[in-house]
């Protein structure tokens, strides 16, 4: 059993999230039975992590059900689906989260009563919590297969447990190694500006007790020269059916010091990753961000009035640079087109 | 003219130098007829970067020598060496400095009064100070052909003008294309953990009228990418025989991606900087620093209690990935080997 608390739970009509914002200072929970703290959470970022706030976002749904003091069906679901609308613009481009809350609405759909309302929604909530912790289990599973005792893995960002409802994406191999008794030293970069390797990352492979540490992201380099680094894994936000992957910004850079040093690159993420209506990096719109979230830390400029800052906040990783992607379904190598198509074809059968 | 304040300046039996701790906020001057006060700002780091340091020090012993009393020179010069012992001690690792220091020290041993000594050694910090700044210029006047309207150049840290007399190296391409009436756009990563691209690369290229805009390290893929880059120029703290390119953190990488997006890559520096008695990266201690350095940003610590970081100051970037070298003696071009012994030829002819 890893000893990682469970980024969010739901119990009794209640749900109790990590406050991600104290960390990695502070553990502390925010729990609630009021929907509307949940979007909240959302909204503030003190949950992120696109499956983790698909599951916030069902969970609160599950919690505003229980709230109908109607009768009448069809305004009970009408008053569901106006939470629903409110919850997915708490972070409109997040998919993960209108997925989420669309498949809790389509199975409330079907309700005949509103007890049967209640039930069903709470209970396809608590079905996407299982799942999403399923699936990085099974991603663990596969992925510590590339794991040897002793090994060093590097990452970036945060595609760990507390972007998700448990066990991560990328860190899943790591806790599976970690639960086979495998020794893994993990060095985590920082990940300017939001510091998620730093401040998150970092707080929950230490939490569980594997034996991390930070460093700023320039040093990608000289770290696969001098640190003996065996394999690098990294999250995903969208894989294109040629094999491209949209990642945290940084992880570019990363997979090319990696391919130049011989280190093996590996994307750990769900199919449901994968979009298949694109082909290459020209086809993902790469998200800009406000250039004051660079030019401010903790509240104190860094750089001259008058200079502004680009903040792209994410790039793409062409596949000639990545070994293989580490799926549900087994880990896809080059040609990506064809195992990508294979792996899809086996999610229809 | 360049609309760039001094980084040290030699008036009259002061010293006025940029305290760029204050830096990007506030624009303040020491100004000091002390010596010891100019010790106190290389070891507070009120000015850094190698030339600067190396200027600032035989400055602080033309000020010491204006404060000798007594009519024996040896107990003149006695006093001078243990000022000179002082000034070294204030950044023991810094070449510049110490060499800087040696050298007017040697005009002084051959002093046969006092008044002559303290010509002497005046004139020598005069003429270390001018020297600086004429090869930083003829190190522009060489890179800036390599520069047309409206290029893009990219850069990290700061081998600017602030970390020189005057007109920096790096920078010295970019400040000669400016006076030429070419318009150049700068994009300059912040460089953590000190952030010397973000609050001084920044401040200087500004205020000397340069587009300039800065960006978190790990962007520097998605910008070779979008950002339509046409050069990079980048520092040097040591170049080994054949070629290897000691600098600040983050070099290497960026010199990879350049090579992936066929973008020039230019470390400009100063003959000095070449090492005859090393030959590749392995010749090269990288100076490991506190890992405090990284763990905390203004005072608040960004990993978890217990979760250490690394911190190499520097990489090293190996031949295969440098278009070329800028050095006063003109460009050096592969094979590196060939072409450096033939300018440190032309050196000692």
């Amino acid at each position: 059993m890893l000893s990682l608390p469970r980024t969010i739970e739901y119990v009794d009509g209640k749900v109790r999230l990590i406050n991600q914002l104290k960390l990695p200072s502070k553990l502390e929970y925010i729990e609630t039975s009021d929907w509307k703290r949940v979007a909240e959470a959302i909204k503030k970022m003190e949950i992120r992590g696109a499956p983790a706030i698909g599951v916030a976002a069902a969970m609160a749904l599950a919690l505003a059900v229980r709230e109908i003091r109607t009768e009448n069906l069809s305004e009970a679901f009408s008053y569901l689906k106006s939470v629903a609308d409110a919850l997915i613009s708490t972070r409109p481009t997040a998919v993960n989260l209108s997925w989420a809350v669309k498949r809790v609405l389509k199975v409330a759909e079907n309700a005949k009563s509103i007890d049967e309302l209640v039930k069903k929604v709470e209970e396809e909530a608590l079905k996407i919590w299982r799942e999403d912790e399923e699936t990085n289990r099974k991603l663990g599973e596969i992925g510590a297969k590339l794991l040897d005792d002793g090994d060093t893995v590097m990452t970036i960002c945060n595609a760990g447990s507390l972007a998700t409802s448990y066990y991560g994406t990328a860190t899943a191999p790591i806790y599976k190694a970690l639960e086979e008794g495998k020794r893994v030293r993990v060095i985590a970069l920082e990940t300017r500006p939001y510091l998620q390797g730093a401040r998150l990352t970092a707080w929950e492979l230490s939490k569980a007790g594997v034996d991390v540490v930070i460093a700023t992201d320039n040093q990608m380099g000289i770290i696969m020269e001098k640190e003996n680094v065996s394999i690098v894994f990294v999250g995903a936000d969208r894989i294109t059916i040629k094999g491209y992957v949209a990642n945290k910004i940084g992880t570019y850079p990363l997979a090319l010091v990696a391919k130049e040093h011989g280190v093996p690159f590996y994307p750990v993420a769900p199919m449901s990753t994968i979009d298949p209506g694109s082909k290459t990096g020209e086809d993902i719109e790469i998200e800009r961000r406000p250039s004051s979230e660079v030019l401010y830390i903790s509240g104190a400029r860094i750089a001259p009035e008058g200079v502004d800052a680009i903040y792209y906040a994410f790039d793409v990783t062409p596949p000639k640079f990545i070994t293989g992607i580490v799926t549900e379904r087994g880990i896809l190598y080059p040609p990506f087109e064809k195992s990508i198509r294979n792996a899809l074809r086996g999610l229809d059968e």
